[in-house]
């Protein structure tokens, strides 16, 4: 049977209000008791008791035995968190950048407390990939899961190659639409993906990888030109994160933007939505698609992981604790579309071997292959304006 | 901890080789102890003490806590089934046919015994569709599924659309590939979509309808004008099995050819592939792919679920304990294109509306909606060859 849930939300932002509405709707065995939140003047749609600005209204009350965690602010998060999950109290969290920066010692607390952390809202929103990861694929021998992971820059993405609009009139306009972030770099810049694939690899592979240590490159320096070269290949460009084994004992993270052709199912992910490719040794290649932020869909995410803490669900991290011997590398050769202005740059990437070179006045690439360690090394010069760097699938 | 599984396996066809390849591959804690298979004397890859012709060895072992089952026959299958959970054995069984048409009583028969039936490998292979409904929506309002649940009749499907390749020669080909079943009516028909979309019904919205009650017509009658139909409105025909909650009180299900267009998931699903569409009010649309035939997909969906007994794994059926209000109903009007050679046969239809009307020597059609219930009391004249009907999305 399921055991009644005494909730204490932290935040009450576009997923909370999201989350309220949903639940709402529904006859659930749970009670939202508290909502802590920073700004105490603000006009709330519900009764003023339902809120305090102080975090012990939630933390320190027993009756409380689980905290919906929904704050932008990551070392908030992390804070509560622990002492949540320290205090016996379960957690549910849609904090990307929370859990990948902590996800080793967030996976020790809970064994050692006995609490469960879910965080399915974290990543792409409502599609249910780390519960599946977690779950059905758990015996699976994974070859690769890779993505559109941020519905933001996709937004982007689709606005600029489908409706010919300018960069920067398409990431105002899905800053409006409320899905970038406040710091469009964490978006465009390929963070936010970054912190999903690392989460994503831990319930993979197995592993815990450090967001620093992966290397990320994004959309910000995509320009006319790189759009006319996909066009003319029938291709688009997506910001992809990929975790893949490249071998028995190693696995590869990393973000960059992806050339990505018909046959792919991720050439008709558009606009704000995420898609998830997953592909394994028996089960072939899975897909999961869905609306990958928003309120509602985020909503439903955080609402099914405190739906399944009624029947006490936690993440058994298996693959972690079969103590494989699947290690971070960045190893590994890809093959690049790079445009760039300075020729110094091409001689310093030391490329594996170049099997394309053009040139014209306003206009200068190569394609080749380069090992990632590389491209990670000159992150720097790649991001210098003039410059824009995508894999070729 | 997980428990240890000692397994007994009906059949050693395609799916079962292709478990055995799988489960070969790993370190599981389970056994597989005995085959048992209708013909003794064929050569096998494994062991001669492995098999056995007698059900007995299987059902009479008290060792073996798990029964995997295989085998086409699907009165078979159900006899073996009801044994093995009334006698104390789990069971994982990828027979839609046979779950679809005694689902109730087997949900039953589970409750009464303590004993627990897996079936994901029966509903669109590899993807993960009844788990993530038990598990994952089950406090989702959903509006429907639906999608491309049998890769055969998509396989012919996209020969015929993408290659102009004959009906006949696609379903040849289907059939040498092993997509088809032995009768093909069985997938162009409809059947086994339908199969599978009562399945879905009862994890999406608990209700139990048997097979024979729900309407299904396939793409047997497709003919060179309805392709050239479609193509002329950059549409797909594809062959679509429908859940639908039409109102508080309203599902309906049923299995039509569909016109398809562009802005569809469902239109980029090609070959033996499958996809299932997932329309919920919170999550929005989501939307899962892969491989829905074939010995590996199947097998692996088959592993999940042994996998997934070793810890006590079960389906809740919470929708179903929960008593909605819910009933299946055949009451509900959608919009069709009807290629049609009689003119009687409109008559007979009793059409709410027809919107538009097309004469030709050679090719008459109409579109206009029409209650499914009409649908499904002229299924004997629709089935005539010189007629095709298909639902306008």
């Amino acid at each position: 049977m399921s055991n009644k849930l005494t909730i204490g939300m932290f935040g009450f932002g576009v997923v909370g209000q999201g989350l309220y509405d949903i639940i709402k709707t529904k006859n659930l065995n749970l009670e939202i008791k508290k909502f802590v939140i920073k700004n105490g003047n603000k006009k709330r749609s519900l009764p003023a008791d339902l809120f305090s600005t102080d975090a012990e209204a939630i933390l320190g009350d027993p009756e409380i035995n689980t905290v919906v965690e929904l704050i932008d602010d990551a070392e908030a998060a992390y804070q509560l968190t622990v002492r949540a999950l320290k205090s016996g109290k379960n957690v549910v969290s849609a904090n990307k950048k929370m859990i990948a920066s902590h996800l080793e010692e967030l996976v020790d607390i809970q064994h050692d407390y006995g609490t469960s952390l879910l965080y399915e809202g974290a990543v792409c929103g409502s599609i249910p990939i780390i519960r599946n990861l977690e779950e059905y694929y758990d015996n699976e021998l994974l070859h690769s899961v890779s993505g559109i992971f941020n519905g933001s820059s996709n937004y982007i993405l689709s606005k600029v190659f489908n409706e010919n609009q300018h960069y920067a009139d398409a990431l105002k306009k899905a800053q409006e639409l409320g899905f970038a972030e406040t710091d469009p770099t964490l978006d465009v810049g390929g963070f936010d993906p970054k912190f999903k694939v690392c989460i994503v690899a831990s319930h993979a592979y197995g592993i815990y990888v450090k967001p620093e240590d992966v290397f990320n490159i994004g959309i910000d320096k995509l320009g006319q030109q790189d759009i006319r070269f996909a066009k003319e290949k029938n291709l688009k460009i997506k910001l992809i994160p990929t975790a893949k084994e490249i071998d028995r004992n190693k696995v590869v993270l990393y973000v960059l933007p992806r050339l990505v052709g018909k046959d792919s199912m991720l050439y008709n992910v558009e606009n704000e939505n995420n898609g998830v490719l997953v592909k394994a040794a028996f089960a072939d290649e899975q897909f999961f698609y869905g609306k990958g932020a928003g309120g509602h869909p985020t909503g439903s995410a955080v609402l099914s992981d405190i739906a399944a803490l009624r029947y006490g669900y936690r993440y058994e991290y298996k693959k972690h604790l079969e103590s494989s011997t699947l290690n971070y590398s960045q190893d590994y050769l890809i093959k690049v579309y790079l445009r760039y202005t300075d020729d110094t740059l091409i001689e310093k990437l030391n490329f594996s071997e170049i099997t394309e070179r053009y040139y014209a006045p306003d206009f200068k690439y190569v394609i080749g292959h380069i090992n990632l360690q590389q491209i990670a090394a000159h992150k720097a010069d790649l991001d210098q304006e003039g410059n824009f760097i995508a894999e070729i699938a």
